[in-house]
């Protein structure tokens, strides 16, 4: 038979990082590539100790839920938010099957066909797949180190008219980069000035390097709760395999997502928030996000001592101050497409960069991700890429 | 802010029936609105037992999953649905957080403003609210006991051309109907000849009262794979709130779900995907269900034997042979929208049948649900409802 897809399929990708997974998740290839949180520190017996006290219970533990989500993991949520500075109440969150569904039923809200969303540009891959999806226009708004341009963001606010700016500003995917204070308040303020929501994407804002450096959410500077949704997952900093995410946001928009749920899948797995409302209510959970700073902070500092042994001026990258991400730049003449063919054939992988762009892909990117893969494999796989990097493929 | 939401949002509407129970959830009202099964008999111990084994298979369990779900529960549910005589693959077996989300991917891949949709009429009205909020029209197929009426499905077939069928053929929701099997063979033969998918919906179909009797699905007379979604879930025979359901098909259709289910959320939540896959394997899923339909025959009967002592010719019904539902008409004049409110304040509630309706309700009818009551409470409600039911409220 021939099947007559919808129309909107036509804007459907398969994710290229996924693809690319699929091919090097054999032999002894040490992976870079993924976004995936260390296994070795998923609190494992904290998790089932949760679990525990769910069955504890009683049977009504395991009877359908409401589409806002288990309250008590609400109320846990906005004390949590609290602490980053982001007012909300149980009523104004929604929970969701990790930001990625946060993401889509925002979409699916707010846009229609030909609608124009501004992003950064690299940016979450997934993310713009989905504003495809729904019809949009992505238009990239360029930057530096601080943030997005804000004199291109103004005009391109005035413009274009767009649904929404997409952000990712703190440790984003794939370049871990950290916007300034400043530039978070001049977003929103234009923001205001010409009445566009805000979609803020932080699932890596835990994941802090420094102590006492500060990354306000753009959300905490939005005391009327009216132009941003503010989205985060417990699957960076706790586990992903629960797959839960929140979002808050304006009352209005939040209640037009929840339709949106009830009719997506009618709520998430409510066995798995109740684990999570007792997991925050018992598990030091705070100590345990120290601990993952840590130990991201000394993987990301091994690769960096690795990158460091590359010849100055051929490749640059930042340090970053968070996240999971390394991301480097290579000469202009460098594809690393091709690069990566050669670098699995060497045992090692990472993820090129053109797909994490919104038009003109800079062919000459790629992302490390630091981690997945423990201090041993960190040395081993980057001893590698580094061999294969000072002999690298050009076109 | 003035919110401006897509188009699409204007077909949004939320349930019903959710808004009822919501009403109703107060004070000491026995209700038969819902569609929840029996708590007392969720299989608690074993589904904890089953948690325990994912736990103890180590950290990896906690790590992301792939979209298309835990591979040996896909394997453990084509054994299952083989007991059915539909063949299927793991890989063409998609994991979804239920038959809901089974219902949304569908439409998602299939729908683009004004496609036409056929269905039952009434049918389970949180489909209907899916294919509008894609763009549809739905077009309600009359029908009888034995299912839809094949010229009238052959005429709308023929001249609507529509993306496809949409039908609950065994224990339907809401009107407990059983298609026979020459009707399910009918259909599918039609929709051979006109190339139309038919989208079949079994989450009632394992709680079957009768032995003996048989109700293939239409599935199963697909031989080719080539037009037959089949849809069905653990939410009514194990517990609701893993909320993981399945669908299988044809390859190529359930690629593209894939690929909307990776933008919809990455995936269902994995631990709850593997403890299902360890209850399959060790608890005896095929005696839990018996159990099951013993015990909600047990409490339809009850439901019946109030129903007999209404007035004959006042309120027609039928016994439903599996399921959790008994539709109830009533005279020409009744509303039972009012009828509702009277019976509330007399302590009982069901849910009027207009919303499931595609567009002419009849506003006399109404369902009740038995599964969720215990026997007592079943006596005591329906012993409410007998006394409004006697003295109706006519328009």
């Amino acid at each position: 038979m021939n099947y007559s897809f919808a129309e909107r399929t036509k804007n459907f990708k398969s994710s290229a990082v996924r693809d690319i997974l699929s091919v090097i998740q054999q032999g002894n290839v040490i992976s870079f590539a993924g976004g995936l949180p260390s296994e070795e520190h998923f609190p494992l017996e904290a998790v089932q100790s949760a679990y525990d006290k769910v069955f504890a219970s009683g049977k009504s533990s395991l009877q359908y839920g409401l589409t806002e989500g288990y309250k008590p993991l609400r109320e846990a949520i906005q004390t949590k938010m609290e602490q980053k500075g982001i007012r909300s109440t149980p009523d104004r969150i929604l929970l969701t099957t990790g930001s990625q569904q946060t993401i889509d039923l925002f979409s699916r809200v707010m846009l229609s066909s030909g609608d124009v969303v501004l992003t950064e540009d690299p940016t979450y891959l997934s993310a713009l797949q989905v504003f495809r999806s729904y019809g949009a226009s992505v238009v990239a708004v360029s930057g530096d180190e601080y943030g997005m341009d804000p004199e291109e963001l103004e005009e391109k606010l005035k413009t274009l008219q767009p649904k929404f700016v997409y952000i990712i500003p703190t440790f984003s995917n794939p370049n871990g980069k950290v916007w300034s204070v400043e530039r978070r308040q001049t977003l929103l303020n234009l923001c205001y000035k010409y009445n566009v929501l805000v979609l803020e994407d932080d699932p890596y804002g835990d994941i802090q390097f420094h102590e006492g450096e500060e990354y306000p959410p753009v959300a905490s500077f939005d005391q009327s709760h009216s132009h941003v949704l503010y989205t985060s997952t417990f699957s960076k900093s706790v586990v992903p395999a629960l797959r839960t995410g929140w979002v808050t946001g304006p009352a209005e928009v939040l209640q037009m997502m929840t339709q949106a749920k009830q009719m997506a899948d009618l709520h998430s797995s409510s066995i798995d928030q109740q684990a999570l409302y007792y997991l925050m209510r018992d598990f030091d959970l705070n100590q345990h996000i120290q601990v993952l700073r840590k130990e991201y902070y000394k993987r990301m500092s091994i690769m960096r001592d690795y990158l460091h042994k590359l010849e100055p001026g051929l490749f640059t990258w930042k340090e970053p101050k968070g996240g999971m991400f390394i991301w480097v730049e290579g000469a202009k003449d460098l594809n690393t497409t091709l690069l990566l063919n050669k670098a699995v054939e060497n045992g090692v992988a990472f993820v090129p960069g053109a797909p994490f762009y919104v038009d003109k892909p800079e062919l000459n990117t790629f992302r490390l991700n630091f981690s997945h893969s423990t201090p041993e494999n960190i040395e081993l796989g980057m001893d590698r890429l580094v061999s294969v990097l000072l002999n690298p493929v050009t076109v």
